[in-house]
């Protein structure tokens, strides 16, 4: 199975002795988190029902034909929720609405949970297996079942692991440990363009002690994880144009301006022969790692060449200099994620298009600054434009990259209930994927963000035969549960 | 009225001293000629009511989508032609179907007369202000009628002028003055995959002195014209493939190879910065202008700047050194019509694609071959292929620059004709672009062709609101009415 979504890195370990016993703060008795997770167990395929309803809605945001979708998994959700006793409502945005959940005001903490219910497209779709809407659960032979569809790793069914918790807990102790408030986003996989807004908007009733996001993936199938690193995101969709209309390539070749060649000559000038990127000062703001990382990183035992070769590559793209690990995790990107121009159907068709577009992101780290990043990109564009084109940008979002405080309580005691459900000694890691929501709730909400998630790098988010493992469903509502507790003290 | 389709242009004026008097050699009276120009104007509505109705299937050949479509305006035309005592009928081939009809023998010659009845593709649809398999008469200022739909001018107007003048010919003497035999291809705009083998194995039922094209433009909308001249045309589509499947930019970015860069340079790799096409060897076989139509297009006042600026052009954006009118007649091209990888739709998504396409074509002039150009462009695109990257290419047709003789004796009975329709003298002309049939018919079947049609350079072919003048179609008819009483002598 190759890996397509995650690679989870260890980054350091908060020191276990400065952290106070956490034990002593849960309210929750022993006995009665015992039940809350038999009742997990006994109830799991309701849960999956659950998870199948959810799934079924084609909830995909960057779409504005699935708006109506979209709208219907919130009020799906809505729905849900105040069964279980919160007070819940989809909120309105300029785009699809955010979901907020209250429980009902307990002594204790107060936790705010984020997850998105949207997911991406279903593109190319020829090559699922199986309808991306319909929640397949396909044996495999070591025993472990996938749950495969679109959403089903990212997000519905990490959203519905804490759901199914608070379930849990509810239904065997008739309340919640502590304050929850539920967040619930409608548009991380376009954007997230109107969630900051709404924060700052919201501000008072999402007041917390601390944010809880559940949109990340485990260092691998048996060692649960803590995210702490994060890589930033800039989004920027570029349109060439050149003649008022396409033209005949027979009549009009040669001498008319191509915005396809021209796209494709402006593309070709972002990336150097040695694989850094071209644009002026895009290195500016880029730290070398730290010596104790780099320590820490010799001695992962990451093997980039098996990372390459289980997508069927065997030579790294990037700066020449760097391993693969520093290329995926600590170093900057600049990927062309689409294309088009001209006539792209079956057959041929001799046109000059009018036009040609391409959407293109960075991936930012450390200090670097979205908008300076942006504007260095606009300006290396219209640097290179020809005559008779013009060039319109769209943004799509931007963020920093994040770093998670790894010495607080609250990552204490969650990493102690992960190493308590698992077994193993759960892990903080960094990821070269970006959740802006982190850096959002640190900016407008002032919450440090705890990253826990169940997911796997195999999981093939964003791409065909999306699935979940239901053992991440399962043991991600366990660990919820004993999160939950560990938190309420 | 921008200028989208059709450049022609003089190139040289066969002697009319040397011409044998065409006059002499009628069969039909001027009597029964202008009975039958009369009947034409009489009967233009009902002409036209024939044009709405093939206009009507939408036989869009490239698309395997419309097959049925194609399959229905074959039949459409071998019942039309059949009630029009052709003997028609439809032969099936590996693609779309070539309609096939004869006039029932008589004395004279046979000339073969050739048009396509398949359309190009209607996309983008939205840029049509009306229904594009309507036909739409759109009245304007200077008392012009446009006919507007997909395939009016390209080639169902013009394909019809021919069989209306048959009809007309029919009507009021009985019979028509020479042999005819109609070859209506299907698969035009789809590169003609399937018709040189077509007219080899019908070889013998082709015979014919003289083959009859319509599916060129005029000078002007006063200026008849006969081709003379058309470029090559290579197509060639390729695929460009890394990874197994699409990748998560956030996990793969940088180390992973991204087609859509991968394509993108290669692109860019393909033009000099003087606008000159880079493959090696590529105008090894193009020959310079000779003296005498260097001379020629000299005096044509042929205004580059303005043929540009109708288009919302300004600067020549091929080989630098080469003037507008070279650049897209007598200079060969290289024009990507259409590239397409990763995520295109609404929004965003951080995809690298596992693959990414071009389509692009080369107009080829003089002697070179195409196949040498495909074979240099694959080597080319080979050669700049990075590590774990794979190329695939399909071929979509090929063809020769060709040169008709302006010294023939049909050529100059047709040349008459046209000058007596339309009150001035017809020129040759040369196109920048391509209609392989040509090449074909003096290949397969040892016939000389004469280029002839109605289109003009706005007409709008292959772009949004395509359209033929009402006066072209009109005349046009007359036109060939008494081209054929010329040829019949």
């Amino acid at each position: 199975m190759p890996r397509v979504a995650g690679l989870p890195l260890p980054v350091g370990r908060a020191k276990p002795e400065a952290i106070e016993q956490s034990d002593a703060l849960m309210t929750l008795s022993p006995a009665q988190l015992d039940a809350a997770l038999a009742y997990a167990d006994a109830h799991v395929d309701a849960s999956l029902e659950r998870l199948r309803d959810l799934i079924a809605i084609r909830s995909v945001s960057t779409d504005p034909a699935y708006a109506e979708e979209c709208r219907r998994a919130a009020d799906w959700l809505v729905t849900d929720l105040a069964s279980e006793g919160f007070s819940a409502s989809a909120r309105p945005t300029p785009g699809h609405p955010v979901v907020v959940a209250r429980a009902p005001q307990v002594a204790g903490p107060t936790v705010l949970f984020y997850a998105h219910y949207d997911v991406q497209p279903v593109d190319p779709i020829a090559l699922w297996n199986t309808d991306p809407f319909t929640l397949t659960p396909v044996r495999q032979p070591d025993g472990e079942t996938h749950l495969v569809a679109r959403g089903a790793s990212d997000d519905k069914g990490q959203l519905l692991t804490f759901v199914e918790a608070c379930r849990a807990l509810r239904a065997t102790t008739g309340a919640l440990p502590l304050n929850i408030t539920l967040c619930l986003e409608g548009e991380e996989e376009s954007g997230s363009t109107n969630l900051a807004g709404f924060l700052a908007a919201a501000k008072a009733e999402l007041a917390a002690d601390i944010a809880l996001v559940c949109d990340t993936d485990m260092q691998d199938p048996a060692t649960p994880s803590i995210t702490t690193m994060l890589r930033g995101l800039v989004g920027e969709e570029i349109e060439i144009t050149a003649a008022d209309m396409d033209l005949h390539s027979g009549m009009f070749g040669n001498a008319a301006r191509n915005p396809n060649q021209v796209l494709a000559e402006i593309i070709a000038s972002l990336r150097n022969p040695d694989g850094s990127v071209a644009i002026a000062g895009f290195y500016d703001d880029v730290a070398e790692l730290d010596a104790v990382t780099r320590d820490s990183w010799s001695k992962l035992g990451f093997d980039g060449d098996a990372y390459l070769r289980e997508v069927g590559l065997s030579v790294p793209a990037g700066e020449a200099e760097r391993s693969v690990l520093e290329q995926i995790t600590s170093r900057p990107t600049c990927e062309i994620n689409g294309m088009i121009g001209g006539y792209t159907g079956e057959g041929f068709k001799t046109v000059i298009p009018a036009k040609a577009s391409a959407k293109i992101s960075f991936r930012l780290v450390a200090d670097m600054d979205p908008e300076k990043v942006r504007a260095a990109f606009r300006a290396h564009v219209r640097a290179r434009l020809p005559a008779d084109c013009d060039v319109r940008f769209t943004a799509h979002g931007g963020s920093r990259a994040i770093s998670v405080p790894t010495d607080g309580i609250h990552l204490q005691r969650a990493r102690d209930a992960l190493t308590a459900e698992w077994g193993k000694e759960a892990v903080l890691q960094g990821s070269g994927g970006s959740i802006p929501v982190a850096g959002d709730f640190k900016r407008i909400l002032g919450l440090d963000t705890l990253l826990i998630g169940y997911a796997l790098s195999d999981d093939r988010i964003h791409s065909p035969n999306e699935k979940y493992n239901l053992t991440s469903f399962r043991k991600g509502i366990r660990s919820w549960i004993r999160i939950l507790a560990a938190l309420a003290g």
